[in-house]
């Protein structure tokens, strides 16, 4: 009987870490959550995950042969293979996690940010198949983003590119998590159209189903199903934040060029509530030769789990 | 005897062409300038720039074999060995001009705008060699932009990339000459700073040199000139440039992470009266994560034909 080759994704959260196995063709075989917290020491996490991966090996007894894991996680160094002052885990400092997980399991590790995993993602398993040149925004608590040029994913002299969450949208604009202000993910992700909204409650006397909602409750998609109903204030909301971002992408498009730009995440499920303002204003800002050219598309992988698969992906394009 | 492999390099601007035989090593053995506006068809051009690299082969007898040709020209496409609707020269549409310069000299030949080709120039023969992520920013008349993400030429889908000048610096700003208003370049280039002085004369009583020249008289080189002698209005020129563009390349680097930023052209002879602001202002308004860890650098080719080395570097780097 010949074993079946399967790479390990791993999506490491603040909250929670989701562990799957992922075959060649993309898909995910099976998949286990669990909490992030559960150790207080990163050394006993890597045990629990590389327990975790044999639990789902043996759940298939000898049907499938790890060759590869894959890892997603915040503010990873894809050079160094390892986590660097995550502000929103609880290990401190420069984690190793590709030598950690790979001294445990005898098999090649990669690491990378979540929303580069996305973009790998998105050209090896959903819409970007074929492409060369894409990027992909990850619109939820931040603005992540994953670019892609001549086929391969740009890291950057440290890997740490793809930061397009905090170019400059408003100079002392709203205050960032980051330390600074205006950046982009302030207004364009799921917490960025919140704050807008709020802005807009503030300034004007419309009513709006957003009138009877706390800021802490209010949430992206509440904002969607509000502008489907033709709630006016969140049309404005999303008319607002089409404009900042579609400014934005149309200096990105202008540096790189790119055929196609992908929205995933929580924000992305407005379609084309958010897509087209965003082309709208894209378009009028475009240099000449650029315009009706560049592709909004939501990702092929909105409804899956993408960080799995992508973690995986990007341990499959380097087998 | 054994004859050494040269390239030429041809450098067609919208006034003059340059022709240059340019070794591995990036010497240029000879070079000739002709009037880009000695023929009214495309073709007759050709067969002129054909002769130039006969005659310049000629002087040498036949120490030297051609081997390829590089060509830096306005508005061209890499992928298409073409040049499309250049503004700023004669023959309109799509000139292949690869084509034509191969069909006559029977060696391969490439075509990249000025920028792309200033960043291979400087990867090879100049200050980026060993580097893998860098830009050269080109700042004459306008501001071109060429890009190197892991040691290859960022071309994008349809070689339109690095086109960095038309980001939108100000929404609604000056006027450009692509249509747009508020480009980087309205701003950020030697005619942008004129712009500046021009405005800052305008709106301030202070007393300057600048108030005894007219607009169209008035250089880079000499608000340059201006600002070293302490002269307080060219030197706020100075600041208010080196504000608009480090705020920007603070958004280039949070995208791509590069390891250098290289200026090249004629207002990057101003030197530190540039780099001082634009590096105050970029790292102000950088993301955490790259402070004081990108390089702002002259041109290692400020001071030599980089159009013609860095068009025969593009053939080198093929060969």
């Amino acid at each position: 009987m010949i074993m079946e080759n399967v790479v390990a994704g791993i999506d490491i959260g603040g909250t929670n870490t989701v562990v799957g196995l992922v075959t060649k063709s993309g898909e995910i075989l099976k998949e286990t959550t669990l909490s992030t917290r559960l150790e207080t020491t990163f050394d006993g996490f890597i045990k629990i995950l590389v327990s975790e991966i044999e639990k789902l090996l043996m759940t298939f007894e000898h049907d499938y042969k790890l060759v590869g894991i894959g890892i997603g996680a915040p503010n990873s160094s894809y050079d160094l293979g390892a986590i660097v002052d995550a502000p929103n885990l609880q290990w401190k400092g420069i984690l190793p996690v590709c030598k950690e997980i790979t001294k445990h399991t005898g098999v090649n590790s990669v690491v990378t940010n979540d929303a580069n995993a996305a973009a790998v993602g998105e050209m090896l398993f959903g819409d970007a198949q074929g492409m060369k040149n894409f990027v992909i925004l990850t619109l939820g608590t931040g603005l992540g983003s994953g670019i892609v040029v001549d086929g391969r994913l740009v890291l950057g002299s440290e890997g740490f590119a793809g930061e397009f969450g905090h170019i400059v949208a408003k100079p002392n604009g709203r205050q960032c998590g980051c330390g600074k202000r205006g950046c982009l993910e302030t207004y364009a992700s799921a917490t960025g159209i919140r704050r807008t909204a709020f802005k807009m409650l503030a300034d004007s006397n419309h009513p709006s189903l957003l009138r009877n909602i706390t800021y802490d409750k209010l949430t992206s998609k509440f904002i969607t199903e509000a502008a489907k109903t033709g709630d006016p204030l969140a049309r404005s909301a999303f008319e607002y934040t089409g404009l900042i971002l579609g400014t934005r992408l149309a200096d990105l498009v202008a540096i790189l060029n790119p055929e196609a730009i992908f929205f995933f995440g929580g924000l992305a499920n407005a379609g084309e509530l958010l897509l087209d303002p965003t082309r709208r204003y894209m378009e009028e800002y475009l240099f000449p030769v650029f315009r009706g050219k560049v592709k909004l598309l939501i990702s092929g992988l909105q409804n899956k789990n993408a960080a799995v698969l992508g973690a995986a992906a990007l341990m499959w394009k380097e087998l």
